[in-house]
């Protein structure tokens, strides 16, 4: 039987490189899903209900907050949005580690519904980095990097209920270091009991009179 | 600043690979330290003071103990053997993971002295695994094979006070995943607080008015 995988929260300031890493990660490394999130939201031309967004009613959309069938959900201009823990549990069940990137309150509230669930921030090296990092875009005018900036300060103060940071220097060594810590997981003593159970039971059998 | 390092106590059955799973790790990686025991034994020829074991008096030892200064101590004929804080805090100080290869009393004990440790137990892949590894060495006897066994019944029951497991399939393997597990715990957020607030800190100026 494979191992159930974990759920893997994923925040960091804007321009911090969160989405680069996990794409560097998934392309290096198999057995990861991203989490599809549900919304009240209509789809845009080219999305695909259950790729991009799981697209429901907001009838549906309270019945699942109700029955407690949302990891978390939050509402932006008119619509919902939110985790199902239908789609994130049928994949860790399948063995595989689920990826949802989200902001910290998000994760907050993922700590609170799953407190399994392992929760890291990505980090620049310096806020002098992340400055040039968004500057360098070239799509942001300095008015909205200035915002951006101040965000993140506030952002900061919440770092401290993560499990892990990941400071950002390159997006490959990043990349590696998430899998690494994914990996480790797996090795949880809470996540090998059937099988520490399974060798307590065989070594118990060589004690029986032959 | 170099980040501090961990205390990493590793248990298993005898037979199982410890020692050569440390020893393959520490030969593929740097930045590890062993933990030296003290003891109030003689030393044995080719011995050396402060690299096999602290050797110190049994006057000595017992002051140690009233004060603290031993992470665990036991004591087996006759003799005191312990592991003193001093020399552990000072690797860990340097950044350097200090690896101890202890029993599950002693990894326990280390649990109440020092909470942040990292606790790791090395299992077979099965039970009949264990016995040929154990037979193959051709230094037991059948009987004395069957005692080691008999005794890796009982200590299975206490592998569920260990944070993380790892099986013991190959010892580059095994030697791989216990580097990578410790190199994680570099990434909690509770030891890298500093960093933390040095970031809040300059995000927090660029906030100010130019």
């Amino acid at each position: 039987m494979k191992n159930r995988g974990s759920l893997v929260v994923i925040s960091g300031f804007a321009g911090v490189g969160k989405g680069s890493i996990l794409n560097e990660m998934m392309k290096r490394h198999e057995g990861y899903a991203y989490s599809v999130s549900a919304t009240t939201r209509s789809p845009r031309p080219g999305e695909t209900d259950g790729v991009n967004y799981f697209f429901i009613s907001r009838e549906k959309f309270e019945e699942m907050i109700e029955k407690g069938e949302l990891l978390e959900y939050a509402s932006y201009v008119e619509n919902y949005y939110g985790t199902p823990r239908f789609y994130v549990e049928r994949m860790m069940a399948e063995g595989r580690d689920v990826l949802l990137e989200i902001d910290i309150q998000g994760a907050m509230n993922i700590r609170k519904s799953m407190p399994e669930a392992i929760l890291v921030f990505v980090l620049p090296p310096s806020a002098g980095v992340l400055e040039q990092r968004l500057t360098g875009r070239g799509t942001e005018t300095p008015e909205l990097v200035k915002k951006r900036l101040a965000r993140a300060a506030e952002e900061a103060a919440g770092v401290g209920g993560y499990d892990y940071i990941i400071v950002n220097d390159t997006i490959e060594e990043s990349a590696e270091k998430l899998h690494q810590l994914i990996q480790a997981q797996r090795l949880r003593t809470g996540r090998n009991a059937s099988f520490i159970e399974k060798i307590r039971k065989e070594l118990e059998s060589f004690k029986q009179p032959e």
